[in-house]
């Protein structure tokens, strides 16, 4: 099959691409390590947690929602427990389907670090954009997304996944 | 100060934009950890100095090029010479200046997993996009990246740079 080359417009949008999101990931990673001792993929997991109403997922659900990868959320989980931020729960439907439940510190924690990391993504990401970029940004980022959630390796990425089981929450 | 808050448009815009970058930052990751042994990161150090006539870059040069942080380029730099990628030469200008040389070694293997890797970026990324998107891609990426290249910290993240030395090139 022959290369399709990128074309220098390609190029161009790919580079900024990579230096753009890399130096944002480095922001955001410097903001959350010097305010709550964590990197952005820890936030998040606390983040979607305490967006549910009784602060808790089963794993499955969380992996779904952070897109994390099986090996990567399963350590940040451990950690996260030893540092007393989220608990492991046993689902009583599923002994297997293991529960994250966000802690009271856990809560705490999000709530005094939100505020900065809130201004970080404001201050180098929305600051930057007109309201119609803002709209272009959803329109690229959510085709990207999709195409890549369809094309998922099922060895690695598809963590804990058992539909039949019944919900815990 | 009180918290600027994300609308809801712009929430959506953030989870899309979290989602794609996280997604496709893996796919390039296994596609290169298969291919080439080695992440997106290191792959893009050798195509950096690929691009160079000779095959060759400052570290202060290449560290502007990649916009990765001193830390991490120096680990990155000192793995890819232990493999024999590349190879730490000194400056005859300014010893501590030093210079990395992609090998012939280093080269072969970005001839062979060049194809792949574009394959892949051309597949979940631009493939979803139409062409009026590549541009509103590339202005969105520029307009964040300049923005974060100004508010650069001086402690970590303006490696090597000396501006007063000649160049070695």
């Amino acid at each position: 099959m022959t290369t399709r080359w990128l074309s220098p417009k390609e190029m161009r949008a790919w580079r900024a691409y990579v230096t753009a999101t890399h130096l944002l990931e480095d922001a955001l990673d410097r903001q959350l390590q010097q305010d709550a001792g964590m990197p952005h993929l820890y936030y998040s997991i606390l983040a979607n947690l305490s967006d549910e109403p009784e602060r808790r997922l089963r794993m499955t659900d969380l992996a779904e929602r952070t897109q994390i990868t099986r090996s990567r959320l399963t350590y940040a989980v451990a950690r996260l427990e030893k540092d007393g931020l989220l608990r492991r729960e046993n689902c009583r439907w599923d002994k297997r389907g293991s529960i994250a439940a966000l802690t009271e510190e856990g809560m705490a924690v999000l709530e005094r670090t939100a505020p900065g990391h809130v201004e970080t993504v404001r201050t180098f990401l929305f600051d930057k954009l007109s309201e119609e970029q803002v709209e272009q940004l959803e329109a690229i980022c959510s085709g990207i997304a999709e195409g890549l959630q369809e094309a998922r390796p099922a060895s690695d990425d598809v963590p804990w996944r058992r539909r039949s089981s019944p919900s815990c929450s």
